[in-house]
This record gives structure tokens, sequence and C-alpha cells, in this order.
């Protein structure tokens, strides 16, 4: 492999590129908000070169995951169909369209189709998993965030994956909704948050209980620097009592949640109340940088 | 009774105002949308005289249910427990502070404490429910909203209540969320909204199913134009999932459903998919307009 390799997440709201030596160790890493969602027209190579200036050369070969792969992305790259492991996934890199630099290489997002029709479907958490897979043997991955994964696996394959919408709707329900005028503060409470947490595991009724975060503020049973923690321990319960059914777990299934390490010990600690025995953390950045050059290493140089 | 009787429904963003006839049949009625939460300090006598201008002289009483009654209202009414019946509604009215008005009350809100500890409340529904019962005999009341409410009736008096915040989650989905992108129109759709429904009926995983709204979207399996109705159908679904379990309901079990017409046949389809048999629909403004009424008459004159 050359030195002059470089792995990049780009996901919708952020950006970030790695830098490796010759044995696919991360030199230096940088971040922006230029996320997806914020790139006009065809400024993709603009904005990729502005963030990586002084690393690249005409020699740099780029790989690319995420939503830099969608349909409003720097090309379109296809859903790879589950089971697929990382050998699939290399297999169909898109080649994005590049002047300044060597080669730009997009990964395509994965794809499961449910028996009952539905299909799910990720883009850039599949390459964190993968790469995750390098050094672990889960049965399951959380990739937890806005849009929170779980990926049942398997020697290296993703088996099946569901899709919850966990992040986001916590994010509107504190900031814009009713709740939002009761929560004065986000003190971090580990009681309110495990109770949130189960609750939600005993009831299964996650429409009902957002509203309880609004009459236990009214009654003070909850102090309201305290519902945010509550809040968020109803919707990773409701998620974690969705996923268990849906994807069959037993409670000593080994789990690895792949994030960062605040939203991680959040998980870890909600899974642990459902009775998990067996969860660890990876570092999401550390498990894109993995998964971005064991990519590389299978597409080969050109 | 005097002819001289005014009821109000005042909740937090909408106002409406009945004058009745001596036997009690509305004359007529007005509305505004000066809610609650758009009345500053102490302009509440002067907000509602504005809106029933014409109507009311030196002898005027007038009876209020709603959002007036809470903290942030004209002055605040107690939460009576369940089970209650409107005569212990009626015994509970605060009078609030009037120089235009003979006497102006405000009727207490509903509380029903729950064997887990969580207390559930409503303000303004109670009044709408306990008017319903005057003419019908459900065994559940249904008063669909932002705030959904649903209340087991037996003989007169509410046993318990649950509340869903399934229009206020719906309204942040639809207008704020990475869904409101995909969703270009809002056709109302009757196969996409009864697919939503039997979708959340099947599989009682909520955060889940919200992120399908995207996938079916991408994947063109549901045209952006119906992906409203689908949304609204998974959330009322799970609405309806989560009511009949915690109250326990057999599908012949005679539901009313109190609301403005249109939402009311959503909801009415909804329980229909579900396999109820016994749903009735009635106009929230007429159960509100009833209950105001037979609260003045327990109250008496003074």
């Amino acid at each position: 492999m050359s030195a002059e390799l470089i792995g990049v997440d780009w996901g919708t709201t952020n950006l970030r590129a790695f830098r490796y030596d010759d044995k696919g160790r991360v030199l230096e890493s940088r971040r922006s908000n230029a996320g997806v969602g914020t790139v006009i027209g065809d400024a993709f190579e603009a904005t990729l070169c502005e963030l990586i200036f002084g690393w690249f050369t005409p020699e740099t070969r780029v790989f690319i995951s995420g939503m830099a792969g969608s349909r409003e992305g720097w090309i379109e790259a296809p859903y790879v169909a589950c089971p697929a492991n990382l050998i699939a996934l290399a297999a169909r890199l898109v080649r994005a369209p590049s002047q300044r630099l060597r080669e730009v290489w997009i990964a395509p997002g994965l794809r499961a189709d449910r028996p009952d029709g539905i299909s799910e479907i990720m883009r850039g958490e599949e390459t964190q998993i993968f790469g995750a897979l390098e050094t672990r043997e889960p049965a399951l991955v959380i990739a937890p965030g806005t849009h929170s994964k779980w990926a049942r696996v398997d020697r290296g394959h993703v088996i099946d994956t569901r899709t919850y919408m966990t992040g986001e709707v916590y994010a509107l329900l504190r900031t814009r909704s009713i709740l939002s005028r009761l929560i004065n503060a986000d003190d971090a409470n580990p009681d309110a948050f495990a109770l949130g947490v189960k609750r939600s595991l005993d009831n299964n009724s996650l429409l009902n209980l957002l509203f309880t975060a609004r009459s236990e503020g009214l009654f003070e049973h909850i102090a309201p620097r305290s519902l945010a923690s509550y809040l968020s321990g109803l919707l990773i319960g409701a998620e974690i009592a969705e996923g268990r059914a849906a994807q069959r777990l037993s409670v000593d299934a080994p789990i690895l949640i792949v994030s960062a390490a605040e939203l991680a010990a959040h998980y870890k600690t909600a899974l642990e109340v459902s009775g998990f025995t067996k969860v660890e953390t990876m570092d999401g950045e550390d498990a894109a940088a993995c998964g971005l050059w064991r990519l590389a290493e299978l597409k080969g140089p050109k």
C-alpha cells in the first residue's frame, strides 16, 4: 500500500478525514461541519480538498464512506444486499470524478430486504461495522445516533439490519415540543435515565410514555433539570425493546456499541439495565478509519 | 337556568365560545386563535370579552374548560382524581376574578394515578367526554389531537385515562424531520394510511417503522405524495396498539371518537382496520358545548 491514502467518513452533518501511514495507522485526523447536506452542486471535491489541504499530492487515493454516496452526494453508489461482507462492499466501490486527486472511491451502502417487504438501509455505518469486525467478534453491532443502526453479524458478514429514529425523535422533542418548555437544563441524571429505560422496557408504549415526561415534570416527580435524561432513557429503552424483539437476542449475546464515547456509555448502561451481560464499546472514528483502510486494501492499488 | 349563559372551551392554541338558549341549545358559536399560549399576563378577561362582544351583559355567567385552568391560565383549577363523574367536576369549579362578567367558573381537570406511579392528566377533554356521555354509552371515549386522550368510562364516570403524544410527534416529523424533505404533498391516500396502521399493529416497533417512511420513499415503494398518509397511519396505528393493550379492550367494546370530523374519520378507519367493530364518532365542539352546559346546570344559579 502507498502511504498516500486518505479515508473519509462523510455524513449528512459531518465530514471526517484520516491520513494513514503505510501500515494503516492513523497519523492525523481532521473534521469539519461540511456535511453532505451543506455542499452545494458539484463542490464536493473543493470541500474535501479544503479539509485535507497539505495532505494530498497528485498521487493520493481517497476512500469515502457515507452519504457522499447518496443521490444528493458526490456520486450515487449502490446498496449491496445483505448478507454481505467487506469483500462484497469493496467489489462495488464507485469512482467519483476528480481533477485534483488520483482516485476517489465511494463505498456502497447496505440494504436488507425484510420478509414483510420493508427495505432496511444504511450508508456509512457499514464501513464502521466492518472496521470493528476486524478486531472483535460480536453477534450484534449497534451504531447509535440520529438514525441508530442495529446489525446482526456473523463471521464477517452483516446478516440483517434495523434502523431506529431514536436520535432524531429525541432532538425534536427536546428542542421543539411541549416538553422543551419544561426542560430547563441537560444535567445528566443516571437515576432519571434508568427510570426511563425501565418504563419503556416494561410498557412498550412509547407515544404514551413520551407524554409522561410532561406529567412527571408537572407533578415534580422528576426535576425539570433531569427530564432530558428521563426522555433519553425512554427513547433508548424503547429502541432496545424493539431491537431485542426484532432480532431475537438472548441476554448473553455479545454486543458491540460503535460511537463516540458519551453516547456509547448511555447505550451500554441502557443495555445493562435491560439485562444484557456482554456489552462492549468502541470509538466510532477508530472503526470508520479501520474500515476505510481495509476497503482500500481490498480494492488494491491501481 | 338563565339564558345569559356562555360556555368556553379554551385550549392552548384555540378559543371557542358557545351562547345558549334557555334549554341549553347552542344559538351561536365563535372561535379564535387566542389560545392560552398567546395570552399575556392578566389579559384573559379582555381576550374573552373581545370574542364574546355583544353576547354578554353584567348578568352573564361564563363556564370555561381547558388550559385556562392551568398554571399558565386565568386561574389554576385542581385535577380531580379518577374515577370521577361530572358531579365531582362541578363541585370543584374554581371562580376566576372578573370585572365585567357576573361570574366566571373554570372547570378542573382529571387525574388518574396508575399502579406504576405514573400520573395521567387531562384538561378540557374531560368536559367533552362528560358532554358526550349525556347521549351515548360507550366503554371508551377517544379524544384525538395533539395529545390524544383515551378514557375508559362506566355509568357516567371516567375510570382511567391514557395520553398519547401522537399528534405532536406527527407534526414534528411531518414538518421538521428528515422525512419532511421527502414528503412533497399531503394527498390523503387510504391505502398508504391503512398500510401504516397494519404495520404498526403487526410490529409494535414505532422508532423503527418511522424510519421506513424514508426507506419506502427512497425505493419508491410508496409515492412521495402518499408518505404523509403512511406516516399518519403508522402513528395512529401505534397509538391503537398501545391503547388496546393498556386498557385491555375487546374488539366489540363500544368506542366513541370525539373530535372534528376529518380526524375522527381517520381514527374510525384505523380502529376498524384494527378489528374494532363498534366505533362511532361525535363532533368535539358539540360535546364541549353539552358538557359546559351540564356543568352550569349542576353548579346551579347563584
